[in-house]
């Protein structure tokens, strides 16, 4: 614990000093003072619950904390922005991203780092444990095997699933966009979209927005727009080049921005500002790299009506945080086996929603620290999983 | 939470009421309020420290939880009395082993309990998961299996591994062997000892009762003595065989017992009357079977000068809480890779010595609510890993 004020700047040494012995503690949810307690709690007590739980494995989930704990699980190949640090190194992401499901979701969870980058031995590691949690939430895995990783995992288990770089991203993305439309007088069918990124989270946004109707959506790689004249793609590259860019651009991310109403930048690639000049009125512009956004927001404003970040010193901050501990939080207490796409859709407009009235170009989506919001996703999403 | 008083009966509803929603917490322990905290313990703060442990992997077990995280590892084939009910049924047993690791020795854990029996498989599980934990107790894992499974895991896992079934028994019963040998005026090396049980723990405490030189040592299974006359047995008691047995036993327990001078028992086998008889004087009685000792402590004290059970309603509770948290927590303490022969005997020696000058026949171990035990032997075991 620190006493320094909470204005002062944050120093190396400050982190650092924070992170000795990790962020996350066990603890028992019932005393253990008593001979009597450990009566209940171990031996011999506790043999009752296991006897229940044999003969009636329904019992697993309500009777354990596994049915409310969520595996954080990682291989470390594309942590933050540091890329392939290995499981070692991303565990401390991962005990903040515990830490936040216990603050925003009130769930359990447990990192599970993995010293192993094939996806099939992951599946087989987590079909192994899978009596231990109660969902698993992918972070950090390194496109494209994010997408059979979580393909595979969804397959294989019975409980949700849900990388959420990809998923959580699109959902806070998707919710941004409909206010951006809403405050600039339009519907999302009204705009036509350019992503700027097509690993995890640029495919699973582009994904996201066909799938509820957004105009066009041109997801723009390294290379230039995707489209399905292109002869360099991935497979999971092709597959989507033939779902989207209604418009036929070709080119780079200038062409492709010439006539488009939004921009969600999920690449570090830095956005030209004559890119941003071909841009139609009441430019909607989603910059969400992280820590240096594609535009920094004050040049963004001279070109769009809406400007948003990820950065939690500029309004307009797009971070998982409003999206993920709902979405868990709302599959476990529904009892759902998968996060379907009408959960993900129903967690973008509770997010949406919660702006209310207070609606404005610079106020699209509420603060990560709303402490609103995980309740109003896990309802909608515990709805949308029981419909 | 209950109101009852203590001293009421548990019943099973208030069992199964108390085991709602699982046994086990996490949390964070630091604040997560502000924004300033979330820079700190997520992004961009913890990329900092994510960055060192890459560039430096010794700082993964201090700057991380899992320098002092026990996974509690069982495919729940040996659960308590109930045998092989399986992983999902052994996770309650699971929750209770992490709750008792939180509450004596202040240590975070977390169950894993695995959907596997295949020794090759659980071992494969762990080396892949090796970054997110500190230590392994192995629990509820059945004989001859858990033999292997354990030297295995020592052999590919650089950290503390136990089977706790084993080795946590095994120390308690030479601290309780240590003084009810002496309150009788006897030291080790004076004791023929019998063991009623081949399992995990018998075998365990014999290995350990010849390690320190007791008298001799004969193990008992469910066909009689063990010798190397047998054509019966198992690689492990085989292995065993030409090294205890010193006085040439062979036949039942009644025939092993006769000029025996301590009894211990952990198999659920009942020990007859005459077996008691035929004992020398001053004889040890410890009877560990749960919940029906081998024979009751009053018919035991017809025959016997100290008697032991595992049980709480009675005098001299051979209890495995009192090894394990202080074992683990010396070992992580002294940041050891391995738990040694010499590390359990001075964990023995710690318990033992707590009883000090209170030394009776009704009292030679510590009871399991001491909370003086777990840092006695913390700091015995840390000592030995050193030496």
């Amino acid at each position: 614990m620190t006493t320094t004020s909470t204005s002062a700047p944050i120093t190396e040494d400050e982190i650092m000093q924070a992170h000795l012995g990790g962020k996350l503690s066990v603890g028992a949810t019932m005393p253990l003072e008593t001979k009597r307690d450990l009566s209940i709690a171990y031996t011999p007590g506790v043999a009752q619950v296991s006897r229940a739980i044999h003969a009636n494995p329904a019992l697993a989930p309500t009777h354990t904390w596994a049915g409310r704990l969520v595996a954080v699980v990682s291989d470390g190949t594309a942590v933050l922005g540091l890329g392939d640090i290995g499981a070692a190194a991303s565990l401390p992401v991962m005990e903040g991203k515990s830490a936040l499901f216990k603050q925003f979701g009130g769930l359990d969870s447990v990192p599970l780092v993995l010293n192993t980058t094939d996806v099939d031995e992951i599946v087989e590691t987590l079909v192994r444990l899978r009596p231990s949690f109660g969902a698993v939430n992918l972070e950090d895995v390194s496109a494209p095997r994010c997408f059979e990783l979580e393909a595979k995992l969804i397959e294989a288990l019975d409980c949700p699933v849900m990388h959420d770089d990809q998923h959580g991203t699109a959902v806070v993305v998707l919710a941004a966009l409909l206010n951006a439309a809403k405050v600039t007088g339009r519907t999302l069918a009204d705009l036509n979209v350019v992503i700027s990124g097509a690993g995890a989270a640029g495919i699973a946004i582009a994904d996201m927005l066909l799938a509820v109707g957004a105009g066009d959506v041109v997801v723009v790689d390294s290379r230039g727009a995707i489209h399905p004249g292109r002869t360099d793609l991935t497979p999971i590259k092709a597959a989507y080049a033939g779902r989207s860019n209604a418009r036929g651009v070709t080119g780079d991310v200038v062409d492709a921005l010439r006539g488009a109403d939004a921009f969600v930048g999920v690449s570090s690639a830095q956005l030209p500002e004559e890119a941003l000049a071909g841009m139609n009125q009441d430019a909607i512009v989603l910059a969400l790299s992280n820590p240096d956004p594609e535009v920094m927001p004050d040049v963004a404003a001279r070109y769009a009506a809406v400007v948003a970040t990820g950065r939690s010193d500029f309004p307009n901050q797009i971070n998982n945080v409003l999206a993920f501990p709902g979405i868990f939080r709302g599959a476990l207490d529904a009892g759902a086996l998968r996060i379907t796409q009408e959960m993900k859709v129903a967690a973008a407009h509770a997010i949406a929603a919660l702006v209310g009235e207070e609606l404005a170009a610079d106020y699209i989506v509420p603060s990560p620290l709303d402490s609103r919001v995980a309740g109003a996703v896990a309802a909608a999403v515990a709805e949308a999983s029981r419909a």
